[in-house]
């Protein structure tokens, strides 16, 4: 059974329900799932402990790529599976835990979760859970539709289970390039300079004997949730795209731009889409994640690859991707979230960094993570390592929420993700700021007349212009700073 | 005459005086300027300038490695010379110029000022200003205790002008490593892989066509500035070399840690100061600058080699080094900026990052730039380059200033340069945090009974429980965030 999935003989024997696999596990065990942007995670192993944590809750520290897909971060929090979480998550349920302070959540860079695991910041590894589409001969584990940290869990793990996904079609194997970097100090320079370049193996390599079970699945990735571009996003899409034709006519970049990166959601994902209307033909993308408009510009020629360490896509999208990944096999390349974000490469390539931000302040400052200062959205992802090592960090906002009683654009941000020294270009539907080379008192102006929505231009323009009174390199009136905020708590607007 | 100095012999015709020299400028031109932290800044044509704009403003961009000496940017500020600075400073005329809002100034990464002038995100240098020890008969400029942005400033300027310093011992040559990236997308790896390695070349390359004139000086390098150790500098550093010993210990580090970085400032330089008592051998610096306590180390044996951009010393220290430069010919680097800051290489390297904060908050987010949130200080200089991509990210600071009315650890600083994601460790005299792989929940009780001073300690918990009481997953009480800095704005004290 399985030869052709599980091409080790005797890993056969290893074959086992999630319910016996679950029961490897112990309390307070530091645990690797795979799974990035709700893309190649477990499936069963989840359900399998939540099951097991009726009887005995497990309080796992639970390491992942990234989000998860199928609610598996929602029943795991709710159940007492897990209690401490990192570096990324993106699921209801459990941001409300972690907001109660239910549970802890680590919000890391997402380059720095597998240095931090080799270095033995974080604790090692018991248990590796990962999605594969086989086990090769010598032990090798193909990944499915992500590899995230997986390389980087088997690496260190003590057992290693793996989910064979019936679901996930062989042909996906030979689409991964693993590689990760070697201890120090024998570190040598990482050889990839150019997007599409291979520079590893096709499968994650292991030990055949640590591979403690294997459970067979057969369900598909949970679609991606990302919203459909509307007027708003096709505007923001507009302002980034000629700011893009700009650079090329000034001569600051040739018309096959810059390597793109785009973060997860509805907002880059329009950007991108925007871009097939565009005259850019064979760009490159070196990204954390792929969403449906990266397979629409690989289809319409405007991308001539894309690497990436996921690929997330809706189910009609997904399924046609599935269906016809020939077309695609040698113009994607997925890659450990070490390397696809990593600071080495991320200045080498140059990166162009499209992220978005829940607000962005009058100077420039970011904020990606924080509602009102103090509540977890998802997390800061990858912007971090895009926004300080690339060569552009744009990010991009409508410019109010919550049908108008939210500003994205504020006097002080209420929590930093990104600062002003490393944001390059602001964009909301109303237009573009472009701030390089320019200082505190003449961003904001700028800010606030191409960024803000109209409504508040003049309450900004007031605080900005009393700020100035105060003097400084970076003027404010600090205790009004963040009353657009508590405002906004007591009277469920910001509007003055 | 100059013979050994000018080695070209038709160059000797382009010797001429600062006030000749200084006649090429033209009111707005963009200038780059040899210096990094008072050394090997350019001494007759700033002051040539001031007496230039006499009669014509200037209204320079004025871009260096870091700061100058010789009081240089005060007097270009004072007198209209320089109208936009960047990328950082120290002097205290320029900073109240800044923080009037009579100079812009634009903070940046010092890793990042090179890029952005080879991209034309900067406008390009019309004058380069470099202090040498020597021109090479190929035209080859040798440069004197920094290196700055100089090679970047040579490559892409339209002309050039040499201080030839006389007091700089031609001993100097040889110890300088110029290398730069190439433009992309035909960048390859940096070929680095330990701090002492040499991969560029001894002299700045230059068309000898673009040397404009050369200008003759003799005068040394100002004196750093930094203070001598004291107790609390001391306490300080015993708590970061037991945390180190820790580490070793630990099996996360061999004895030999990683290479250090070390910010400039009085706290950084007597941290290692305190590593002349420790039992470590065979460190090696990766650092931006060598302080004192850099040659103290080396003479000692605690530090087998160093590798900065600049070397700053007192007086007596200064003297001492050059005329020994021998000791130190084989065990010192100096490189352009872009490389001893370059991301790929702290990443590499793994660097320990030791860097001064003007205040932390009690979730970790640190302030290296702005006091009271609004009035800059020096600048973040390399901080960031190391903190995000380094290995370790320390940061120290004593618990309290203005005499024990400011206290260095607040609910919620009022400007962020380093977020919570890129700190690891925090220190003040009271003890150290390690805030690896903890959630803000974690970190906010041991940052304030570890590191505030005892005096503000009661106040933090009681803003932090009721903080709790809001939730989230970084909880505040947001109208009272700020308030310990806008108490001390108006009544000279945080103290409730």
């Amino acid at each position: 059974m399985y030869a052709h999935r599980i091409r080790r003989p005797e890993l056969v024997e290893r074959v086992m329900s999630a319910a016996a696999a679950a029961r490897l596990f112990a309390p307070a065990m530091t645990v690797g799932m795979s799974g990035f942007t709700r893309a190649g995670d477990a499936k069963a192993l989840p359900r399998a402990l939540v099951e097991r944590s009726r009887s005995e809750p497990l309080g796992l520290t639970l390491i992942t790529g990234a989000s998860l897909g199928n609610d598996s971060d929602g029943l795991m929090a709710n159940t007492g599976v897990v209690a401490r979480r990192l570096p990324f998550q993106a699921d209801a349920t459990l941001r409300r835990k972690i907001n109660a302070g239910e549970v802890l959540f680590i919000d890391q860079h997402l380059s720095e979760t597998a240095e931090q695991l080799r270095s033995g910041a974080l604790p090692a590894i018991d248990i590796a859970v990962i999605e594969a589409v086989a086990i090769r001969a010598d032990g090798g584990i193909v990944p499915t539709m992500a590899v995230g940290n997986s390389a980087s869990f088997v690496q260190g793990a003590k057992q290693v289970i793996v989910e064979l996904n019936l679901a996930a079609p062989l042909a996906l194997e030979g689409l991964h390039d693993i590689y990760l970097p070697r201890p120090r100090p024998d570190r040598t320079p990482i050889p990839l300079t150019a997007p599409g370049e291979r520079i590893g193996t096709t499968a994650i390599q292991v030990d055949p004997a640590r591979i403690a079970a294997i459970v067979i699945t057969d369900s598909p990735d949970s679609p991606s949730n990302v919203l459909p571009p509307d007027g708003e996003t096709d505007a923001i899409a507009r302002h980034v795209i000629a700011f893009l034709e700009g650079e090329v006519a000034a001569g600051r970049m040739t018309p096959r731009l810059l390597p793109l990166q785009a973060g997860i959601g509805s907002i880059a994902n329009a950007v991108l889409h925007g871009l097939a209307q565009s005259s850019f033909r064979d760009l490159t993308m070196y990204s954390e994640v792929l969403q449906d408009s990266a397979i629409a510009l690989l289809d319409g020629g405007q991308l001539a690859l894309a690497s990436a360490s996921s690929i997330t896509l809706s189910a009609p999208v997904h399924e046609a991707f599935l269906a016809n990944l020939e077309r695609y096999r040698d113009r994607i390349v997925l890659r450990p979230q070490e390397i696809s974000n990593h600071p080495e490469l991320v200045r080498r390539l140059g990166i162009i960094g499209l992220n978005t931000a829940l607000e962005f302040d009058i100077y420039g400052n970011v904020n990606s993570t924080h509602v009102g200062g103090t509540h977890m959205m998802n997390g800061i992802g990858g912007s971090g390592d895009f926004a300080r090592n690339g060569e552009l960090a744009i990010f991009v906002s409508k410019s109010a929420a919550k049908n108008g009683a939210i500003s994205s654009v504020v006097p002080m941000v209420a929590h930093v993700d990104h600062t002003e020294h490393d944001v390059d270009v602001l964009v909301t539907e109303w237009g573009l700021a472009d701030l390089r080379g320019l200082a505190p008192r003449e961003r904001a102006p700028l800010i606030i007349e191409r960024c803000a929505h109209p409504v508040f231009r003049a309450a900004l323009r007031d605080y900005y212009e009393r700020a100035l009174l105060r003097g400084g390199q970076t003027p404010h009136v600090l205790e009004e700073a963040l009353a657009w905020h508590e405002r906004y708590r007591q009277a469920g607007s910001m509007r003055p």
